[in-house]
This record gives structure tokens, C-alpha cells and sequence, in this order.
């Protein structure tokens, strides 16, 4: 169970100044949320819970918060995101307690296959651990670099959903550590290096190589079946940390200048039961990159990124992962509760 | 199929020098939202479709068209509702075709045992023929009264969800026109008169007292499901026209003083799956009144409206239909697309 710092929070409330919070959370951690509410306003602080799903800091619900005459937003879960934000925002990223090295020292022999030269990444919930990680590998005779990442992520070495910029380090191999498949795909499709994800709850390393085969394979797949797609829908969000409207007007440029039919579709959560009524033929996602790739079984019609987009046009040959990349990191965030002003944080 | 009027459309956003829009639509318009698009787009106008479903004036997207930099928002399928919006708007009622007097005709016999008093509402989709059936039903010999209605209606004699006010007459029984049980529902449980539904599709007349009873039924056992709740989740939405903020904090209040703990819950789309992982023993929407009514069957935990609370609380003893109110009625909308500038479109 990760930790939720009720005091520190209080605290930054208390700097801030302010007396009514919007306290916002992904799935996960709703009940330390309303915890977390039934703290404050023993406090003195007026809560209001965000009950809308929350998958990541690109959605974060300060204007939500302006709305209901709150003074603050506390985001949970994630950590920063350069973005402009109404409010005063808190981002508290929960870290995860379980220790990475047992699953590093456990599979040096998988490790080693990556070459000597291994990139470094993880996400936020084992950013904490990443330099007792380098030093281990280090001490193992390992080469380690650590990516800076862009304006998206807070630290070094932190890979998101939708961004890899953290990955590109001059190494042989990418070391991912972490659960699940989502972040170490796209970490092995955006690269395009060999990519070993070590999952420290359960000890095992994956090899991402037939993932993003596979990977690969539907997504031309999709490409092939909108060949002869005529109409376009092509979908933004209204998310503000997913919203790319100049991206989505070249998308919509580009598919009109090859004979085709494009309209531009904006909404806040992309799904594809939303647009069943539409009359349109495909669809390309120019919000968070992972809706057309993770989501791809529930849509009735294809559903393509930007780059696949220019492949369909012949615009491009080789396949490349759709990033979405954030300008230059101004920031380091400290580790724990991170509080940041509204405008743009920095 | 309902018609849009395009060029009219045209004219007002040249009128309102609006280059660039974003046109809402519900469910069943979407088609016409995208063929609209399409002309719009011929005539010079940059055009983005909202893909968000909307489900009535209460929510426009007049934020999101801000956000987006348009100029103006095109809202489809419903009439104007008293909000301070963003960008100015317009609303484009949907009007059915169909005749509403065979069916007031067929149905003669049933509207007599309404009593020679009899109050007249319907939806937007057949305002536009309500003084026909007026006129029709006094040259059958009864007197009709059609109740002014308050701020959210456009049209006197037009009935919402959630707002029966020009159902408020002083008439022995109501006579509702349209199709479906949602609307005359709300009507029959609002002013506890005698209602009959005369559907001008199908020609059917419906009697609303056993949907009544068997919905008072079923609210009085939401209200024995909590009745030993001590957790609650008192839900506002962040859609414009169905934030309460007050109203919540009032049954947040009187919660607690009753000595059960409350925490205001914000949500855009209210539903049950999105609270699942929430740790309340009882809603109370405080929002669009319908969704515990109507959608109470996808609830696992009891939800009730404000007045059901006062019930449980023992604060109140008569059913009583949650309605939102809206203030006096300062416009009188003019019949097909209509205008409204931004501010309170006084």
C-alpha cells in the first residue's frame, strides 16, 4: 500500500493559504483520497474529491478546481507535469516500498545480454530507487546511463505512457524496472532497442522483443484496414496535458490533400462507444498515444497515431511509436509531496 | 429525422463574426452534426464536433469551446437554458414533424377523465405545435392552462428532466405530449396530479399512476437501503447547468448532523463504476435528478436525491420529487435557432 503524507500535505495547504481543496486520484488510490479528505477537513480544510477517473498527470482537473471555488488542487499518484495550471496544484506520486535490487541481482545473467552500455528507466513509483539501482549495475560492471527526459516527466530517467524521452541514451539496451507490459513496450517501440523490463513485486524479467512484434503487426493491421477509409474523424482531447491541436489541424491537412474526408472530434475521455453515431470511416487518436494502441480491441472502426497517418499516405516508411514530447525540463523535482504554483510551475 | 437549418446557422455565425466553432450534439443527431460540419467547412468556418454525448442545455460545452479557440459554440437538440456561457451560442432545437392532433383526437375519451381543467406541457421537439393542441382541446370543450415555467425552460408549457415548473397549474390533471416514460414521469411525481403521456407517434395515451407508485416504491427502498449508512458520498456535477454547490453542502451539513459522515464527491458524468473503488455506504446525487432515478439500477450502492435524504433523516415526511429550479424566465425563446450571446443571454 503506498503512503499518502497527510502532514506534509497539510502543511503545503497551510503555505499556500489555502482553504478549500480539490483532491484528485487515479483508480488505485481512491480510498487513501478520501482518507486523505476526512484528514483535512478534521483540519479545518474544506474538500471536495474529484470522482472522475484520473489516469495520469496530463489530465489534471485544475480547472475543475477553479470551477468549484477551490484554492488548491491535490493530484495523487503522478508526478508533475509541466503544464499551466489554474490553480495551485500538490502532486504527491505514490512510491512503491517493494526493493528493486532482489529483481536486479536475480536476473544479471538476462541483464547482461542487453550489452554493456544499458539505458535506465522506470516510472515514478520506483524513481526513488533508480540511483541505488545505477549503483548496483555499476558495481556490477555495467555501463548506466540515465536519460534526462523532457518538460513531461519529473526526474531523470522516468518514462510515462506517452513518453520515452528518457530512453534516449547512447546505449546498447534499455533496462526497464517495473510491473506489467505498458511502460517497457513503449519504451522497446519508441527506441527500438532490445529492452528488458524487471519486475521487482514478482522477480521476473520480460523481453519486449515479441510484444512489440506483435505489437507491430496490428498496427498495420489497422493500417491496412483504413486504406480505403474516406472519412476521418480525427479525435483531440480536451485533457489539457493530451491536448495537441496544431498536431490534429496538419493530421487533418495532410488526410485532406490526399483526396480524403477529415473532421476534427474533440472530447475529454476517448472511447469508441462515444462515437459509435458518427458516420465516419477511421479514426486517428492526436491525444494520448496509448488509446489507439492499448484500446485498439474495443473499436469497431481503425483507429491509427499520427505517424500511421503518414505511413497510409506513403509520407513515411519505417513505423515510429507517437510520443508526446514536452519541451525542455526546467524543473528537478524533490522526491515526495511536490508542490507547484499556478502558471507553469517553474 | 429532424432538420438542421444550415444556412440559417450560417448567417448567425456571420452575424456574430465567428470564425471558428464547435458544434455539441446528442446521441441521436450526430449525423447532422457532422453533415453540418461539412457545410460549414464549404462556407469558410473552421469546424470541430464535440464527441462528448450530451444529454441536454444543462451541460454545453461552451468551456470547451474557449479552450479550443473557437468564437462560438453550435449546440444541437435542445433549447436554451438560463447559464452564463463562455463563447455565445446557439441553440438549435430539434422540432419533430409529426402532427400532435390525431393523437389528442384519438384520444379524447382518455383526456376527459382528466377533468375539464387540464394543464398542457411537452418537450422542446413538439412546442412549436403546442398552441395547436391548445386550441384543438378547447374547441373540445376544455379549459388549458399552460404554466409559464421558470429560467431553465425556453418555451412556456415545455417540460425538462428535471424541471416541471410549467407543470405547475391550477388544473385538475396534466396532459403531457410526447414520447417515452422519462418526461411525463417527472411531470406525474413533480405535481402529484392525475397525468396522462399522449404519444403523437404511436398514438398511445398512457397513464402515469402505476410508474408513479411503483417508483415511489422503489425510492422509499433506496431510502430503507441507507437507512444505516454511515458513510456518504454527496455527489455535484461539474456540468454547468447541474452544479448544486450549495445545495450539497446543505445535505453534507445536515448529514453530519445527523451524525453520519459526508464528503462532497465532483464528477463530470456521473455513474456508478466510476465510485466503485470509493468507501461510502450511500450516495446522494446532487446533480441531474434523474440519474438515481432512472439509473438506480446500475447502482450496488443505495443512491437518493436531497429531498430523499431529508426523508431518511426524518427531516420531511411526504415524497418529494428532486427538481432544479431556475429562477425567473426572462426570455421567450423565438422557435428554431436561436442566439445567445455570452453572459446570461438576457
Amino acid at each position: 500500500m503506498h503512503e499518502v503524507h497527510e502532514r506534509e500535505i497539510l502543511e503545503k495547504l497551510r503555505e499556500i493559504g489555502a482553504e478549500r481543496v480539490l483532491i484528485q486520484t487515479p483508480e488505485g488510490l481512491k480510498r487513501e483520497a478520501q482518507e486523505l479528505a476526512c484528514f483535512l477537513e478534521g483540519e479545518g480544510i474544506d474538500v471536495i474529491i474529484s470522482g472522475d477517473i484520473n489516469y495520469g498527470a496530463c489530465d489534471p482537473a485544475d480547472r475543475e478546481a477553479k470551477m468549484l471555488g477551490c484554492d488548491a488542487l491535490i493530484h495523487l499518484g503522478h508526478s508533475y507535469m509541466q503544464l499551466h495550471l489554474e490553480v495551485p496544484a500538490i502532486f504527491v506520486p505514490a512510491f512503491a516500498k517493494v526493493d528493486v535490487i532482489p529483481a536486479l541481482e536475480r536476473n544479471l545473467g538476462e541483464i547482461r545480454k542487453l550489452g554493456r552500455r544499458i539505458g535506465l528507466v522506470t516510472t515514478v513509483q520506483h524513481i526513488h530507487q533508480l540511483e541505488r539501482a545505477r549503483d548496483f549495475l555499476e558495481n556490477h560492471g555495467f555501463k548506466v546511463f540515465i536519460g534526462e527526459g523532457d518538460g513531461r516527466v519529473s526526474f531523470r530517467g522516468q518514462v510515462l505512457g506517452c513518453n520515452f524521452t528518457a530512453a534516449y541514451v547512447d546505449a546498447d539496451g534499455i533496462l526497464f524496472i517495473g510491473a506489467g507490459y505498458f511502460h517497457p513496450i513503449g519504451v522497446a517501440l519508441a527506441t527500438k532497442k532490445p529492452t528488458l523490463a524487471v519486475n521487482p513485486y514478482s522477480g521476473d524479467a520480460l523481453w519486449m522483443e515479441r510484444e512489440v512484434e506483435r505489437t507491430i503487426r496490428k498496427r498495420w493491421g489497422q493500417i491496412a484496414k483504413a486504406y480505403n477509409a474516406e472519412k476521418f474523424g480525427v479525435i483531440i482531447s480536451t485533457k489539457k496535458g493530451q491536448l495537441r491541436l496544431a498536431e490534429a489541424r496538419r493530421i487533418v491537412r495532410l488526410l485532406r490533400e490526399h483526396g480524403r474526408k477529415a473532421e476534427l472530434i474533440a472530447m475529454n475521455h476517448i472511447s469508441y462507444p462515444s462515437l459509435e453515431g458518427f458516420d465516419f470511416d477511421a479514426y486517428v487518436v492526436v491525444a494520448c498515444p496509448r488509446v489507439p494502441i492499448d484500446d485498439v480491441e474495443n473499436w469497431r472502426k481503425p483507429v491509427l497515431t499520427p505517424p500511421e497517418v503518414e505511413l497510409l499516405l506513403g509520407l513515411r516508411e519505417e513505423y515510429k511509436f507517437d510520443e508526446i514530447v514536452g519541451g525542455k525540463r526546467s524543473i528537478n523535482e524533490p522526491l515526495g509531496v511536490a508542490f507547484h504554483g499556478p502558471g507553469n510551475g517553474v
